[in-house]
């Protein structure tokens, strides 16, 4: 089976990551519309047009599955997409909210979701949710996480003076935080520090891959994966991430 | 006459600033290419690509003259644009320089220009530096103050730790800071605030418009400037930033 996987820029590598993790598929094909990455501080309809460009891309490949690494595709232009695929496409939101309902038995739980602006804007997580029963949850803009993180900054005063800019009027202290943008996956620990051991994160790279062995039956194969790597501008920059994140 | 304003983004907003303040022409169109900003992380194929889309948009439009407020554009993209045009294009970083000449008479002076990482890495501003006798001069990737600029921040704790993070191991203190990045006149205060009163800071628009006064002869004119907006994606947005900035 061949995979695709499809980001906005670098970031979906973290998911990619995990699926590898998981040897779920032989195949992977990375895009990352990198000439035009961030996608979240863009409009919806210019999401929705980028990501259709994108899904012409994966047809020509000829992939058997999509999945949509970026929170902000999958917030805005994933029912446009899976309207638009010949074969399944899956968000990470879905898988996340999942990822929630699987590790938070009481449904007044306080859950932070963070993301880019465009994630928040959608409120993607809150109504799928609140839909599962839950009550409590604040969604949280944090986009200069986003390029912290492509300028490797992954510790340090620096990021702690972000966490104050953005954590220091939050409504609760969180029972679960959720990664709602590929990039935070890297601040994973400072941010499980700053927060404290009661504080569960939620990872929509686990997540996903955590939904592909339940709702697919896919099982883990033994065979080495083949991961080809394409980009719409400096894809040598891409695969030297790749081989750092990988 | 018509002048044209180049910008990848919202940034280009504090040239047009200067310019209208100088009041030397009666039309302006500004276009921005939100969909696809910023131009700072890309590569220089890709900056010269999108450049040239700008220019078959700026000749439709029938200007007299073309500014290109990025400072990315202007070290990567400034010859081939003058090579495919009609009309005069001028760049940020010369007019920078011209600045930075008729404001320090020594040639020993300690001149920092601080950039995204495409317009360091081009060395466009060292060069022509080192062509005017000037020798010591360091170059600074401060990527992040151009998302941080586009949150709202311009002052306060978080763009503290950001200088502190970008320039507490700087070679010299600096008698020239040159903001090589048009978003950067907007923590002029800070920044001025940060490195203290022996540090004069080169602001590309009013370079820009001091250069357009003298090489161009052109004289201030009393009529009311009218100003179109275009943008690649939410024109809206870039309107409302307009009427905030202007």
């Amino acid at each position: 089976m061949r995979l695709g996987v499809f980001d906005s820029g670098v970031g979906g590598l973290s998911v990619l990551k995990s699926l590898l993790q998981a040897k779920l598929f032989k195949e992977y094909i990375y895009y990352g519309d990198t000439a035009r990455v961030p996608y979240g501080v863009k409009d919806k309809e210019t999401i929705i047009k980028f990501s259709l460009e994108a899904l012409e891309f994966f047809k020509e490949k000829k992939v058997d599955m999509l999945i949509i690494a970026c929170n902000t595709v999958s917030a805005h232009a994933l029912e446009i997409l899976k309207a638009n695929a010949p074969f399944p496409v899956l968000g990470v939101i879905e898988a996340g909210v999942l990822a929630v309902k699987n590790s938070l038995e009481d449904k007044n739980s306080n859950i932070l979701v963070i993301a880019t602006q465009a994630t928040v804007n959608s409120h993607a997580y809150k109504k799928a949710l609140i839909q599962e029963g839950f009550l409590k949850i604040e969604e949280k803009a944090t986009g200069l996480f986003v390029p912290m993180v492509e300028e490797g900054i992954f510790q340090g005063e620096f990021l702690k003076a972000a966490f104050k800019y953005y954590f220091d009027k939050l409504k609760f202290h969180p029972d679960a935080l959720i990664l709602a943008c590929t990039h935070f996956p890297l601040i994973a620990h400072s941010l499980a520090e700053y927060f404290g051991k009661n504080t569960r994160l939620i990872h929509s790279g686990e997540a996903i891959a955590l939904q592909l062995q339940h709702e697919f039956d896919l099982i883990s194969i033994q065979e080495e994966a083949n991961i080809k790597f394409y980009a719409s501008s400096d894809v040598e920059k891409l695969k030297k991430i790749a081989n750092l994140w990988l």
